[in-house]
């Protein structure tokens, strides 16, 4: 079964001959811009591409352009906007510039030519090690790397950007690395803990509060899978589980998501009856990794208001639903920006208007009188219970939607969504959410309701 | 004000006379009767009678008869069956009588005279050694009981009863005599936290984990406040602290309630908009101290199975409609036992169908397999939550009261109560409280939606 899997995910020699050759080609014209220039600038061919663990179809090449320490990046930018005549500038630590070249999507990264991966100046200078690190160990065992990425893919928690949160490709190569083979990866995965560490140079200098701490083999300050989140970790450790009790081929590639149609939906909405609510505006022109965190604070922000107000919040997810034209790369007008999406499932849509407000014990004195102070007219009480106060006053919110459109605009959900937010929003709930036809939310729908992380 | 308070709560002269002249006659009574059968039975004045400290229209008299330690009390119970023509006989830890005589109610209890306080037989040996040692140092200050015991008559914390779980005589004049005033009692009050000691005689023999512990003066193992429990104890502190404040005459004699009319109920549940659910039973023929405890036992089993089904039990209280005929005394037959009623406020009357499990976390391999495998068909998941495995699955029962109606009768509610459910039972909901139309019940639920505990 594995070698079916190989089958699908091993690039054919014919697109390795190409990636080395497009990857050649680029490497060589940064080299003849250098010299023309007089300039410095190292071509470096770094990630998956470079040793040979690309997933078939991942037409990416990250090249990086090294320049010494004390000199300017500047330089080896202005190289990297002359390799290809369509491009764009990206913005992470520093600029770099992303683009498509002979039908690859290539990185052109800046970075210092540091001495060592624990003295670097930006982020990006310890990517070279890394590249070297791994292409010096995991040869032969390429392809047991490209199963556990699949593997990771299949169950939806490989990529450490932060809309995943999952495991990044370095991370999955130093664990076929540190266990010699995908099965072995998955049997170590199957007794993991919240804290495990896995050092494989033995050279850790601090502690870290992560749920998983890989050292990086070339910074012994760094914990590799920093970005990996508690959920994703343990999703994989449970597919883990399940795959090594009864391997299947739908691990890998599960069977792709139907977008709900009118019918399924409604049939979701009367098998569940429990209180769904849309609420949906314009994102801001911002890419992925800012957007998503900002997202999820939103995310967070809503359930803490239905939560203060007595609404329980059963599960909640986001969308963004980025409309981009496909092959991606150029960025549209802001008619392409996209809509947010929030999604709340509730117990209850309304409360009674009475509500139980539980005060300070009794033998706080001081408290006792502030609140019940801060209580004159209530509708029952002042009691003891338990040894407190209790009073039982009028609910302002008797209703979530009523408390969704009154008070969202004045949640603190991030710099770039506040104000997109306060420009305008709608708000569907429960029958209403049919009216949102687009198939990648009625997709994301489908993913919603059945929330099955593995197979 | 204190004053007024003693003109209403102060024996007149008269009544005073008439409460010494009957005892007088009672306690010749068993003197001639004990002579007369010549075998041993010393009467003894002993409560609020003896001390002087009974509330004006309290026309009740404790006359104990004691015999030595290692002869039989029943010659003593044969004496107290002699000394009314009225009465009937009641169980505690022993049998004794209880007397309707010249408009008293009169208990005869037989006890043994035994050498000290802390070396009983049986609990009401006890009760000589309290009253003589209350006696001997409440001279002078009897106006300051009656006080400190109708400020806690009219703030409901007065009785040791199950029932009421409050302050019994006793309890209020040790503090009396500890403090030297009903107000100095209040001040000392206003500072008590749980788990406050006082020891009249310095010579507490063990811990207890009671909020209040008085030892007894007359023995050293005891707390006179076990009955007390910390909601009576704090709503007095509560109380104590507000009459200080702001002294008024309706701590001692608050308005009564009136019973609400049609329209006032309405009126509540209009305003409330909970759910408001009302079980009612028969009673068995049991006491007050059988029947409370049980009571209560029912009400907290219903409380945790709507809690276990997801229903939020908001507040609960219990009643018991005795339509006793006024006077009492004479137990009637069935028809008297009157009902039991178990009233419960919920935030919503309904669930929607989706409920979410919460399994083990992941990292229990054992656990979470046997969860997975316990819910295998789930509406949605299992997925991965905070480290642990969730499913959502189809609820039971998304109606509290078809969830009453169906569990109600095997659920655990004591030795009395039990088989009375199980023999029948009526729910009301909403607006079907309307059908209950006494006023003992309405009076319950104007408290019960006023629930101010003090002025």
């Amino acid at each position: 079964m594995l070698e079916a899997v190989l089958s699908r995910v091993r690039p054919s020699p014919l697109e390795r001959d190409r990636l080395k050759s497009v990857a050649r080609k680029i490497v060589s014209r940064i080299e003849e811009l250098a010299d023309a220039r007089g300039v410095e600038g190292e071509p470096m061919l770094v990630g998956s591409a470079a040793r040979g663990t690309w997933l078939s179809g991942d037409h990416d090449l990250d090249i990086f352009i090294g320049v010494s320490e004390g000199s300017n990046l500047s330089s080896a930018l202005e190289i990297a906007r002359r390799v290809a005549p369509n491009f764009e500038e990206r913005y992470a630590e520093h600029a770099y510039v992303h683009a498509i070249f002979e039908g690859f999507e290539v990185d052109l990264v800046p970075c210092y030519l540091v001495e060592d991966g624990s003295k670097i100046l930006s982020a990006v200078d310890r990517t070279p090690f890394h590249s070297r690190y791994v292409s010096a160990r995991i040869r032969g065992r390429e392809d047991e790397a490209l199963l556990l990425k699949q593997f990771m893919k299949g169950t939806g928690v490989y990529g450490s950007e932060l809309k995943v949160g999952g495991f990044s490709g370095y991370l999955a190569e130093l664990l076929v690395i540190r266990r010699g083979s995908f099965i072995s990866v998955l049997e170590e995965a199957a007794h993991w803990r919240p804290g495990e560490v896995i050092d494989l140079e033995d050279h850790s200098s601090r502690e870290h509060e992560d749920p998983l701490v890989v050292v990086d083999p070339v910074d012994p300050g760094r914990n590799v899978a920093a970005a990996l989140t508690l959920d994703r970790m343990f999703t994989f450790v449970a597919a883990s589980r399940l795959f090594l009790e009864e391997p299947k081929l739908d691990f890998f590639f599960p069977a792709p998501v139907s977008p709900l149609s009118d019918d399924e939906l409604r049939d979701q909405i009367a098998k569940r009856k429990s209180t769904l609510i849309l609420l949906e505006f314009e994102a801001p022109d911002q890419v992925e990794d800012v957007i998503f965190p900002q997202l999820r604070k939103a995310e967070q922000s809503i359930r803490a208001l239905l939560d203060r107000n007595g609404f329980s919040v059963m599960r909640s997810d986001v969308d963004w639903h980025r409309n981009l034209p496909l092959g991606g790369g150029e960025r549209g007008g802001s008619e392409w920006r996209g809509l947010l999406r929030i999604f709340l499932e509730l117990s209850v849509a309304s409360l009674p208007r009475v509500e139980r407000r539980i005060g300070p014990p009794v033998w706080e004195a001081e408290h006792s009188k502030k609140f019940a102070a801060s209580h004159p007219y209530p509708l029952s009480g002042p009691y003891v219970e338990d040894g407190r106060l209790v009073v039982e006053t009028t609910r302002k919110f008797v209703d979530a939607p009523e408390l969704l459109r009154s008070q969202v605009a004045n949640l603190s959900v991030g710099r770039h969504l506040g104000p997109q937010l306060r420009r305008g929003y709608k708000i569907y709930v429960g029958q209403e959410i049919l009216e949102v036809e687009d198939l990648e939310f009625r997709a994301f729908l489908a993913r919603y309701f059945s929330a099955r992380e593995w197979v």
